[in-house]
């Protein structure tokens, strides 16, 4: 057990010190009662921002240098330790979302499961790329030098916590884990919205630090606002890159400070995706009361506040659609009260779902019969248009919250022309039957260069963390359409390639070395390979 | 033989279309005389600058399609066309570019075996990353979907041609080779310099397009300047991405033009690199006078003209550096005279090899005796500085042209505290025994953070094609540190990820379908392998 973690101390933690600044300390607020939660947070000052940098700059020299053997040792602490004080966490979290304690044990459990998955793959140590071309003292008209390539860590990272995963996707989440597991050193900005479960696992994460004997800047958490703290961090010279998962107005802001800097650093943003729906005739013919529960449990999971939530639905009108049609709408009227996280994420929800109501050629064709105005509370809607009246229109925009559209088309080539309008998304979901996918096979090229996520008769939110999820997009949906920030392919977001041309071995990272003591996957001379002997010479 | 290489046209190739503006024609230079050639070059028109945009965009939608096979054919045939004209090709070239014969058949033969070895790439397959995560209908408390993942292409491509390399980094060189292997359509932006060559060169991958039944819009080369049509081009909707080889001025331009667009893309600008060079003791004493002759050999290569050209050299003052210091200084004065490839170079030249001189804390130590003023003649000049200045001074910075800067350190104090000032290079060389090594363990510690290829007792220029080259680097020696734009890696650059959940194994790419039928090296549950049936079920 922590012994420190019975009381919160409202501070920043950078590296082992503790926030000495005196500014407006903020405050969180527990969304189901719209009251406000103790102690205050004190927002790190510019000279925090400062040592945080420095602290992390300079432990980097050490840490990056640490084996994979070490660095999943130290993943695994860390997923030790917030277990250990996973019944507080939850506790705090649940205060401070209002979300299900289920729902935050298991993103504990996921959040553990990502540390866990990134320490395998540190341990592991093949994703490096190791690529070895070896000399040929004989070629002609010049002899060929030794080549061996492989990735190394950045430097200093950014994490910005998450407001919608207050644990998988905040101070120990996936951009964390990827990061660390990479050899970068951390700086979290703690999202506003769950101050005390950011503490929490922040303090595991540093106790984790200090049994590992790393230096603290290995890890620091600063509290503050994105506008002042959170883009001081992102001009730092020091910083060498950024991950982010938010709003897609806060998350251009960034971009644009990382492309702006003198030296522009990588800023991986995941922003905002409607993650459209196709519902083709054959599947909503044989399934479509069976689609619409699906749906339905997918659009109003977590109230509507994932980033994979499918708020656009495009279907044909008519009489295929009926059974799906009728059953969404008694689901939606049937739908319990949600609770929202923030005061702000309330706000735009209520302004944009009156706006759609308001909207010449959008209908409400349901909503929630439920009655509760306390806190953050907020009712299922759902509303329908054409493609008519979609082509062109704002309505693919993404609304945060417990609602969907759906968009009824009259043929083929309203689809292929919807599909064709599309802007990025983090995924596109189909169902259909073998029939429908072979007359839609259009659609699915049309979709690959739209999304990073085609899902086939499933729903977009619950997003596995495995080697081959991609959760990425094209923009808006993200920063940066060539990464992942789930998955294992999300260490390549803080790695660059480094070459090593006629190095003796003994000065070689271990990676690289003839003997291969890592037992990695390498390519040498093109091809894949765990020994360096079988190769000819 | 193409009949249509004996005259050049001076029109931009648009898919299978010829240019038609009427504006102000450009013409090249023979930098040896500095006489005009003809014929004149008509930039392209904003009109056609959007018929390039929209017949790479819908030729994109086939050629995304095409095998790896198809592909391989595709610039094997392009490879075939360029040497069916190579003696055309290189002399256009030398006129154009002052550079010896010699250099232009083997930059033609470098140009064909990267072209060839994309092909390679492309035809083997492996490169897309496919990676297969088996559905687990057991899993509790949700079953686990099948996701599979894969690279795709990004859309149309802008290269830009470079002045440097008028074959290897232009029309059909490694930008384009690595962009049309990935699957993405290619526009050229020729550089000003060598049109003839490009339009020679243009009309092979013209040819190779439509000998190879491929829409035209898989590939335009259109002239113009890079402040009109080269920012037209970034700033398409439909363009997808960027490659470039340039000044570090006209790459951040362009940087911040992609960055700035609604919708931000990737752009690889391959800017600007001193490449330091590390001389210690034991080498200096050892073998002085052959690093002096491979220096000289390399700073002058090309006329000094490369990306990786050793700008700044550091070594120890006093006594171990004297015969390498007497042998360069006589190397200096004995260079033959060199001729620049642009106006616009030979006059930045000229100003900074002027203000070299001028400046408080350098010396000049030796210049070369030739007299040449014909066209863009320029001579070798050797300067000489020490930490102290060196230190936030602006003598980081480079000079395109055959000219170095030593910079003499007191101790090994002094040498890593520039180690750590520099900013990010292409390389970094060290020229060191193995004791010399051992004791500066941490000078290639420090330089790993700061470069993308370390070499080790060679020089920087002679550039690999291979699959473990990194020709990358931080800031501001690229715009994108994570990439190389040299070697196979290269092709990364312009592939995004994508992953399949659910589908049916018909409805998946033949890379990621259960039987493997491109027999390519995949990643299943976590596991390299060639055969799926070979893992566990």
């Amino acid at each position: 057990m922590l012994a420190s973690m019975t009381k919160l101390a409202g501070r920043s933690l950078i590296g082992f010190h503790e926030g000495q600044g005196s500014l407006k300390p903020l405050y969180a607020t527990n969304p189901a009662t719209g009251q406000q939660l103790q102690p205050g947070f004190i927002p790190a000052t510019e000279q925090e921002v400062e040592l945080a940098a420095q602290l992390a700059a300079q432990a980097f020299e050490t840490y990056r240098q640490t084996s994979g053997r070490e660095r999943g040792a130290f993943l695994r602490m860390i997923a030790a330790k917030i277990e250990s004080i996973a019944g507080e966490i939850v506790e705090r979290a649940g205060q401070e979302t209002a979300l299900p304690a289920a729902r935050l044990q298991s993103e504990t459990a996921r959040t553990c499961h990502q540390l866990r998955l990134f320490a395998q793959l540190a341990e592991e140590g093949s994703w490096v790329n190791a690529r070895i071309d070896r000399a040929d003292p004989d070629r002609k008209p010049l002899p060929k030098p030794d080549i061996r390539s492989m990735l190394l860590p950045l430097g200093p990272v950014v994490v910005f916590g998450a407001s919608n995963f207050p644990l998988a996707f905040s101070v120990a989440g996936g951009d964390t884990a990827s990061a660390l597991a990479g050899g970068n050193t951390v700086i979290v900005k703690a999202h506003a919205a769950h101050p005390g479960t950011s503490e929490l696992v922040g303090r595991a994460v540093q106790e984790a630090v200090r049994e590992c004997g790393l230096p603290g800047g290995v890890f620091s958490v600063l509290f503050g606002s994105g506008s002042q703290v959170g883009i001081a961090l992102m001009k730092h010279p020091l910083v060498r890159g950024g991950g982010f998962t938010g709003s897609r107005t806060a998350g251009r802001i960034l971009m644009d400070v990382a492309a702006r800097r003198p030296e522009p650093i990588p800023f991986y943003a995941e922003m905002s995706s409607t993650n459209p729906v196709f519902l083709l005739s054959g599947a909503l013919r044989e399934r479509g009361e069976d689609i619409a529960a699906g749906l339905h449990a997918s659009f109003t999971l977590g109230a509507g506040q994932f980033c994979t939530k499918p708020g656009l639905v495009f279907l044909p009108e008519g009489a295929d659609a009926g059974a799906f049609e009728r059953k969404l709408h008694e689901l939606v009227e049937g739908s319990r009260p949600f609770h929202l996280l923030t005061h702000a994420i309330h706000s735009s929800y209520a302004s944009a779902i009156g706006g759609r109501r308001a909207l010449d050629g959008v209908d409400t064709v349901a909503e929630s019969r439920a009655t509760s105005s306390e806190g953050f509370a907020a009712n299922a809607a759902l509303f329908a248009s054409d493609a008519q009246s979609f082509l062109g229109s704002g309505l693919e925009s993404e609304i945060f919250g417990p609602t969907t559209l759906l968009v009824r088309h009259a043929n083929r080539d309203q689809i292929l022309a919807i599909a064709r309008s599309l802007e990025g998304h983090l995924t596109a979901t189909i169902h259909g039957t073998d029939e429908d996918l072979r007359e839609f096979a259009d659609l699915i090229a049309i979709l690959e260069t739209k999304v990073g996520r085609l899902v086939f008769n499933g729903f977009p939110t619950g997003v596995e963390v495995t080697h081959a999820m991609v959760h990425g997009g094209p923009y808006p949906s993200t920063s940066d359409g060539r990464s992942t920030s789930v998955g294992t392919q999300a260490i390549f977001r803080f790695t660059r390639l480094v070459c090593y041309q006629g190095f003796p071995d003994r000065a070689l990272p271990d990676a690289l070395k003839d003997a291969n003591p890592l037992g990695i996957w390498r390519m040498i001379d093109g091809a894949m390979t765990r020994d360096l002997s079988s190769r000819p010479a």
